[in-house]
């Protein structure tokens, strides 16, 4: 019970997962939390294997109780959390005309409101404690509205003001809360299948890399607390933005 | 039926009654719908007086069925709308510790949600008549995340991405959307009785007028298609910001 | 001396010309003030003609004893200014590396020092009276920095910049400072000449009316000071942004 | 000549020269320019003594001729240079009405122009080998115009649009060109004789410390070129803000 114990909450197979893997790699106890946990069996072997200590769990992270007994048992049965990271996604486009009242509420759901449970319940023990670190994964529809994007981009601005309204709150009780805002596709399964170009924009660095995106989670933790960063940007050389 | 018709969603005592008198004045048929449309029957009853045509509904801005009702209601009986205000507000300050999912949520509903339900139920009327204004009543909280704001910040932060988002998609079908941020407290009854100074402020213009307030909405629906404003900011001369 | 005085430094030909005749539309003397400023004798007349009463001068606006000069002749001589607008433009994109220090200064010198000059000198002889409006044409790179605009951009964000402080300081003084942010290509003969799809465009609404535009300087100054706007942004229906 | 080269422009006692030991740990040849070039002797000679290689000059950065210098000599002499920071301030805090032109314009030469020399010069050295950093420091001022700040606000929001001009046009080209903003009083000789609190902010790490603030100018320039930032801020945990 006398590690530092990260949780990722929207540990997915690239973000999360090299979240997760590189706060292992810093002497973390790692958790990490997707809808289902067992596809998270991989890496949690492979992280034990390299002598880390990994833990995966299934869990809804728009259902309060799933939040709140997740956790619960981290804090009892592995330890203190010292930092948690939210990180699910929910980037759908579509039309303004096209988007029905269900996959509005969903994707915030997704991304705005499994935020404020995840943050809240961090707050919460870490309140009590009197440190630790809230990590909010953003994305380009954080700072700005676009034709197509409506529903994500409301859920990704309601994520932003939440953190950043508890960065102000939190700040002074020793709690780092912080922003990253992805500005560019990231290597994943996803953009690969559906992004002819993606392979060859990896080649030459075109693409942000899991890995080193995830660098900036850790180093975000570990900054001495005379100088806390709230949001910082991340994109590739080559991106127009 | 030749008549310009306006609806305000959230047509409160202040703000939207104010909305509602200064269409009235510029020759629109004007709609109000709160949850009970009953109090505004002093309004219809004043407008109707003096020569106006006004209408009073009961509606619950969350509910789906209902804001399509309201929207079929008036397009079929009274007219087609020109110009869709949607002012519902939520402002409830608390701590992220007491903020419970429920509270949350509802802020949501009332200040994201149902504005989303409200714009894109008035952009399905005006993209098929190629014409028409939607405007949302934003908040300090829209562009700022304060510590004891999360809930609200986050909710009204999630309403101005619609709007910006509904603005790039929309300006191009000649639906103009509008942004306006109240960056000081409103002369309203709530106001008048929570804070003391308040009365003193009026005298010196110190707090925002609802009828001054509420030109800026006619304003904006007027603006010439060349020259469209996204969003504007109102305060009082002696506010601090 | 009994009249609101009006005066616009920067007096071009398409959106200083269009202010000046809007404001004089409203019953103000309207001074413009541009180097040549014999090039605005026919727009003198034409409002002459019309019943107005226009002044020109011929003003370097970088020169800080030409503008304190301008000031002071006006103030004398037609009456106490209620309201000026700095109006004066320096797009000319290049590369950073084209970039000579001479010409980064002088684009400083046009889009923000003289500015500086201008809102100072108007700020002296209004904090006397405690009253009037101090308003300054912003552009695309008030608010943003692009490739190939970095002296343009820097210019720019350094009078909105300036704008802002002197709201913040002058508000409480009864001094409305105001930024209108065009956020698009104006009608003027340099867009006509230089771009050949403007006419198409201006057909269709789909390029900022100088006179449409002139209307919100009118709006801004007039606005009762209870609800006050800092800052809006104007582009046209059709417009990507 | 085959070191990585590190080059602080404004390397004063507390910031600057904190920079330059940070790199310097990191294995850079770092070299400092202030007006009096002297006064970094003591730095140079412990780093020095601590195996490092460092090297002083004297410069005035509003001074092309002096920048082009100080730039060649370095490039022929030391090495090419890597990274290269604009750390000059200018933070004189005065009312609109005391602010004279020639404060105005040398607050934004120092703050602004010679930013603009340093950039410009780092670029056409770091164009043509195709790498290289360019940081420039921010403050309050550079994203916030404030009562009595016109004239520093003004020049620091120059700043940052010259910086964001930049990254977006050099990005492609392989120069990573990123902006710190520091939201917060730095542990200084001139904070801490000027504000008596600072001594009891700086034991419970309420005053930003210059080492661990230069840190993140040596992570900017360590990120891999897939994840760039372009900004980030850097506050106190329990600074207001």
């Amino acid at each position: 019970m006398t590690d530092r114990v990260a949780l990722v909450v929207g540990a997915g197979d690239a973000i999360g997962s090299a979240i997760m893997r590189k706060f292992a790699e810093h002497g973390f106890v790692v958790c990490g939390a997707r809808r289902n946990g067992d596809k998270l069996q991989p890496l949690v072997k492979s992280l034990a294997a390299a002598g880390h200590s990994a833990h995966a769990f299934s869990c809804d992270a728009r259902d309060e109780d799933a939040i709140t007994g997740l956790f619960a048992r981290i804090e009892e049965q592995i330890g203190a959390l010292d930092v948690v990271v939210f990180n699910v996604g929910a980037n759908v486009p579509m039309g303004i005309l096209e988007t029905d009242s269900r996959k509005f509420t969903k994707i915030w759901e997704m991304a705005c409101f499994a935020g404020f449970l995840t943050g809240r319940e961090a707050a919460r023990y870490m309140c009590q404690r009197g440190r630790g670190s809230i990590l909010f994964t953003g994305a380009t529809a954080s700072v700005r509205g676009a034709a197509g994007f409506a529903a994500f981009a409301s859920a990704k601005h309601g994520l932003r003001a939440l953190a950043q309204s508890m960065a102000r709150e939190l700040g002074p009780q020793n709690i780092h809360v912080a922003h990253i805002v992805i500005d560019a596709a990231v290597d994943t399964a996803w953009i690969a299948e559906n992004f002819a170009d993606a392979a060859a924009l990896k080649e030459k660095d075109g693409i942000v890399n899991p890995d080193d995106l995830a660098a900036n989670y850790v180093m975000l933790h570990e900054q001495p607390r005379n100088a806390w960063t709230f949001e910082l940007d991340l994109r590739p050389w080559m991106e127009r933005w």
